[in-house]
């Protein structure tokens, strides 16, 4: 097997040192399954640590389960879930939330991946009217899947926008570390702190093997979180492994500084780029994300060497993620080919 | 933390150290997200080797995401599924396959876990009313969750019967390798060879972290499983390391190593509980489980000190499951504490 | 077009002339839809009138929509159902609720359709506990399909008992006038009095071309029908074509008027064919409903001048159901020609 | 009761005369119930000689019961439709085809309701990729929510366009007799022989008390629709009603002449207040649909004394719909109305 590292997604990356010890650790004997053991326990303590004291975590085993499991938490089953037409849950989730939950999206287009109470209002309407899906939740990502950044402001804004009009707000934090850390933050100033009702809370792609979590700022606006797991598959009987890699990543900044670093690595990629005669960022890079247009050729002549998506065949735009795991080394030699490819095709 | 292992659950354990050893081999660089990379390709091909050439592989989470990806794939959007009553299916998955994806289940009273074709025949009929769900698959449990089993013949004459009426058979294995440990068979031989057209492959009960698999042994009877893993929120991203462990299993007989202890030492359980005046085993012991009947108190005052589950309030009969790593001395001391707490009931 | 009265099934009867004529009444000009028209009004003041002060009634197409709205507006996402085995909901429905709504039944086998408090505790037991799909509301069918009764005090036992558990309780009363004939109460002593919280009220099979309802006696124990009604698929546009009908039903005892005649047109079957020897009687006739066992060759050849069901080919069980539109001589020609056909056959 | 007729939709009117006499007329004894009459089977033969021999005819209730059957049968369990944003399946009907069926829509922005092959092309992309759910079939509406129409060409270019994809292709014809009116044709120049699979033929705006039906043109594209008439909720016990309905609507072209009435009065109603200075008919006048700009205080005063919409709160814009009972001195009444309060409010 030869080691390599690619800019295609923070998934490709592994599983972080400090959090394959954890599971190690509790690799002892027995422990009761499906989270009344003493680790899931501990992680309990934690989330109400970064997050205040009323919240409750539910870990899962991936962030389709999270989302899902909380979009029905939020919603009645005659409401509909209003979301920006680039959301992970409209475009990535392969149906699950209307094919295994009923949920209708109610999407809005937006230039950035990022929803506004303007924006909202152009599917929010219609309350009490039978013959539309009733808005019953907003879901935001945070980081976007474009890569940028709803400011603690933004976020307080929508929130009280949503929550005037009787609907819970959720957010997709895939790489909610990575906001935080842009944003100069702790997780609860743009989540607890700003009105957020819930939270899917990702780890995979800072360094778990596996594990999300549902968790739930706002009990009332989400009963059943228990029920709904297990009723959505997502309830892992071996517990203690996954709660153990989320206590290790909220434990000692290992959150933080890797998304730090990621978002790092995102920087200096960009920088690099930006000195590269012909290729354009096109994106604010806010978070650990650089999308940027190159010519199609240069950019099927690097991925033959480099794994990364094109994100849009049309305009040749293209996307570079970094992650826990990028090097310094892995940006210069990369930065390096795209200007060496670039020279060849002028 | 205090090390202890009981007799509660097959996943009270925790990982195996040759499946400990397979995730960290894994754990290097960047691979491919959701199953493209090399360990996955190399479960394909052991999984083949298993359970024949036309066998193909699905990784899920967990054993209700394999049941309810399977039996989706296996029914069109108007059919049912026919198990028993006591079938984990429809009593211990929250209404998963109701709720998920929207499957009826013709239930069936069994005396010991087991249908047969009369008592298929008890909800396999209407096939062509519109009123009647149409029966369209048959699930069994193999070893079942009453820690029965079923012959090679038993399973043979099921699937022809089923398929007589043009209804796939599906076998939830999450004690598969159980059941071939006391069959005395490979896995194929009451799968693939005995007519079964897609299996739920149990991992976490056997060993791992976490892991099952949906394996298809007949394509043209359940299109569409990687779409329906994704929407079913069983696609894990970082997939390696579910199939490493998976790999781990299907290594070196490791699958059959683990299920022939368990399967020992609930043997050697009965046997010493057997001996104990008063303690009946109630079901016959044909995989990794004991279930015993004894004097509530007794069972009270055992479980301040072991693990395990009361299986039936009113009759008081109890669940003993034994797991890869149950030690003689672990049956030994718990023997010792039945018949110990026998003797100060009597 | 030849006419004939059978004795299949009250559905085969046509439309009662009183209800007719409601239909043409209304039929003038335009009238606004989906029930903001004045006869709708109409109807809810009836409803009131019958069933009080707090009942109120929303319209649907049949009998299938009437339960899965009601028992959806009942339960949560992660809830189940608690009915007897033969509830039309379970058996005749073609999997409605669970493909329509993902409601999970759990199913009670009965002697003669009817639930107990005991009964439904072989169903009603692990609540809190997240593998067990929530015992939410319970079911029952009043006349029951087996053409069985509950008294007043039966339905008010079980109403008791589930609310203690904190279920609803609906009933599915698509022969709900039938039942309060042959009780000799009016609607609300078994279902308002008795604190059932919904009823699907029954139009169809008492005289109605079509037309069911939803009738909430407990808003409390069921939000949002107005909503699931038309998610559901069961608003009409044209209402007052519905609403019409059912006021219909409900003026000068049309309803009560009907069900008496069906009920006793019933009685009447039974009397004569209990003095034709070889011919059992087997279940109470306690409704609109006779069920007789026969011998096979005495149905075939009676079916080939008579439509009626055979109920069960086992045991050669058949049912007889009157209707509005029964008459004497129906019921005379019927018999005769039994007791014609046994004589041929001894 | 008050009589008279509005502008607000064409389901404000009443039953057509022949349709309650075709009512009347089957309205004699019993007849065999959900579909197995002789006035069902006149039915089958009718749509067969409009639609052409393999034509097969589903009556149903509602508009949404013909959408959400056709669409489930048209697609698998993890297929999505592709539809226009002002799709009635995506913005009137409550989230039925989410809530009870699991479909998901992929939507597209249209200026005028109706998508193109390059339209379409917006959402249809991704086959094979198991992220995205994948694209199953096409619906379109003819004639569209904003009265627009599809000429027979551009229905068949999407149909062929669609197909070359491998996805299926359904008319929502809700309103399909007031196109064939407006294009001409009978109904199968722009179903059948365009290469649609499956209709939704409206009969309830064109007459009837109530009656919609799902038409398959093409049975292998659309299996399973009787079983899913059934687990949808849409199947008429005293079916002899609808299909009685539906007869006479395609008997003596009461189709064509209804349609043909409503769309001449919305032509006229067009003509008239295009004479009136400040009134701006804001889209083509295609079917039974006119759509105008007024200013919102004469729109105010109007709706005192006449039905009709405000279909776009902001821009002022208005919908008046033509009946099949439409008068000219309906539309004479209410263009004066019109230009009264125009003049009025100058």
């Amino acid at each position: 097997m030869t080691t390599w590292r690619g800019f295609a997604s923070d998934n490709y990356a592994g599983i972080h040192p400090e959090v394959m010890a954890a599971i190690n650790e509790v690799n002892v004997g027995h422990d009761v399954a499906y989270g009344d053991d003493a680790t899931s326990t501990r992680l309990t303590d934690l989330v109400k640590d970064h997050f205040g004291p009323i919240a409750e975590i539910f870990p899962v085993f991936n962030g389709t389960g999270a989302n899902v499991v909380a979009l029905q938490a939020m919603t009645r089953r005659w409401e509909a879930v209003v979301c920006a037409a680039t959301a992970h849950v409209n475009v990535d989730e392969g149906g699950a939330p209307e094919h295994g939950a009923g949920l209708k999206l109610w999407t809005i287009p937006t230039p950035d991946g990022k929803i506004t109470p303007d924006l909202i209002d152009l599917q929010a309407w219609g309350f009490g009217d039978v013959h539309r899906a009733q808005p019953g939740a907003v879901t935001i990502t945070q980081s976007t899947e474009l890569g940028t950044l709803y400011s603690v402001d933004e976020v307080a804004v929508i929130a009280d926008h949503a929550h005037s009009m009787r609907m819970g707000v959720h957010i997709d934090g895939a790489r909610i570390a990575n906001a935080a850390a842009s944003l100069g933050t702790g997780l609860r100033e743009f989540t607890t702190d700003a009105g957020i009702d819930v939270v899917s809370f990702g780890g995979t792609k800072n360094g778990l093997m596996l594990g999300e979590a549902v968790i739930v700022l706002n009990p009332a606006a989400a009963p059943g979180v228990d029920f709904l797991r297990k009723s959505s598959m997502q309830l892992a009987s071996k517990m203690r492994f996954i709660s153990a890699q989320l206590v290790a990543l909220l434990s000692d900044d290992l959150w933080l500084r890797n998304a730090r670093h990621s978002n790092a690595m995102a920087r200096l990629l960009e920088e690099r780029v930006r000195q590269i005669p012909g290729v354009a960022v096109v994106r604010p890079v806010q978070a650990n994300a650089v999308f940027a247009v190159l010519p199609t050729d240069v950019t099927a002549r690097l991925q033959e060497r480099f794994r990364f998506y094109t994100w849009d065949q049309g305009t040749g735009e293209v996307r570079w993620m970094c992650s826990w795991d990028t090097s310094e080394s892995d940006v210069d030699a990369f930065a390096t080919a795209i200007g060496a490819e670039m020279a060849a095709s002028g």
